[in-house]
């Protein structure tokens, strides 16, 4: 099942359409921590799937270095998310024995990791959200998600440095490398909308002060999007239906391909530490 | 062809037996640098085959770094290796172009990462020898080579506690645990007085004030080891032929396997950056 080509058309993402909320967890504290948490959790081991193939030694360090950070982060989360439902499930158990269906992700990062092209224009879009994401969250009145994302924006001031950085040289490099930059942005745009889909978990939680105002991100974001896009020499495709539904649990097939694989070791063996 | 399988039965390694080295490049320093290097680059990427595959998320953070500093100070070395070799070749092209014959690495770290208990002794037995070995580079008279060793020695007294804590845990776990690390153990203590075999190279080296007297280290390793074994109630295996040969380029077949999969990406795309 993909759900992200069989996503229908939909209003524009600029209105902030209310995504249905019936049926998720009561508590949108855990909500929202479990939809931070997948998103670090799943683009991390994207780019963990880079690591040892090369092939640029100091890329393969930088990329695993990045995804460190973010599973790291998705951990944190995660035992934020365990401690708040209150029903004894550690990180461990959330990132290991959840189905697809209750990964709260957006869709953006569950892409597989295609070629690098695809890899650096994902992670800089995601990047340019995290780093005003966690800006936002680093003041909120949640005393151990702030403190967990005021680390995280440390880390995600570098990310989209990187990001950014790559993404411009890609762009604005080899006609191949153009090519495949402006292919992989022409892929991915019409994910991004859902980064900013703002719902009931997150007025209730921009009501409680500890989460973000995500409408008014957008505009920052798309400010600098644009601006290191223009500089790359590459085109924002102009018309594509957003994809949405990962923050209900609605994904595309590759998800489910991809906790197969980083799910096996502790199912295989549950309750062993090894 | 199993070269670990068929090593004919050889002097006890205590009597640190030359090394033929002939048909080796001409430079012992070059050699030298890609020894250690290669130690590293293939122990930091059997370590990267766990990442993302858990169970154990701060685990599967704590192994990524470490491959990433093994990873890191290999590329380091490699650099230095392809600058004194005055060829052109730079740490990628030493990395990702060169056959497993050319590889200079110990068998030990190119064994399969095996369970847990595998890569967590094997990595305990090689830190243990590490964290002494760039204690004694970092003196050394190549000042570019002592200082990437400073480093990696601090890097190195961070993983030989953790990976003999890991040893303990296993061996004094449950009577699973305990079972497999004694069996890790009885395959990997042949593999490891190749660490200690000094040859011609090495001599020249520690002549010149650039090398470490690997005969000095042995004992001190030995002791650490010991200890450490000891704690976890696991025993030393008591007669049994070293390996030898990696620093000649003669590996086990596992090593083709684990270089064709990590080159594929830098040998399908020569020159591309990605």
């Amino acid at each position: 099942m993909s759900e992200a080509a069989s996503t229908a058309p939909t209003a524009p993402v600029a209105a902030a359409p209310a995504l249905a909320t019936s049926g998720l967890v009561a508590d949108p504290l855990v909500e929202y921590l479990l939809r931070h948490a997948d998103d670090r959790l799943v683009l991390g081991h994207r780019l963990s799937e880079w690591v040892g193939h090369g092939p640029i030694l100091e890329e393969d360090i930088a990329i695993g270095n990045i995804a460190l950070d973010l599973v790291g982060q998705a951990t944190s989360l995660l035992g934020l998310a365990g401690a708040a439902e209150g029903k004894g499930r550690d990180a461990d158990a959330l990132a290991y024995f959840r189905e697809a269906i209750e990964f709260r992700n957006v869709q953006l990062v569950e892409l597989p990791r295609g070629d690098f092209a695809v890899t650096m224009v994902r992670q800089f879009l995601f990047d340019a959200y995290d780093v005003l994401l966690t800006e936002a969250l680093q003041g909120g009145a949640h005393a151990e998600l702030a403190g967990v994302m005021a680390k995280a924006h440390k880390e995600a001031r570098y990310h989209v440095r990187h990001s950014g950085e790559w993404v411009v040289r890609l762009g604005d490099g080899t006609a191949e490398s153009h090519r495949r930059a402006q292919r992989a942005l022409d892929e991915l745009w019409r994910f991004t909308p859902e980064l900013f889909m703002a719902d009931d978990v997150d007025r209730a939680m921009q009501e409680r002060g500890v989460g973000a105002d995500l409408a008014a991100l957008r505009p920052r974001w798309d400010a600098s999007v644009r601006e290191v896009l223009a500089e790359a020499g590459l085109t924002i495709p102009s018309s594509a239906f957003p994809a949405k539904g990962g923050r209900l649990g609605r994904h595309t097939e590759h998800l489910g391909h991809m906790l197969a694989e980083m799910q096996i070791v502790a199912r295989s063996h549950p309750g062993a530490s090894w």
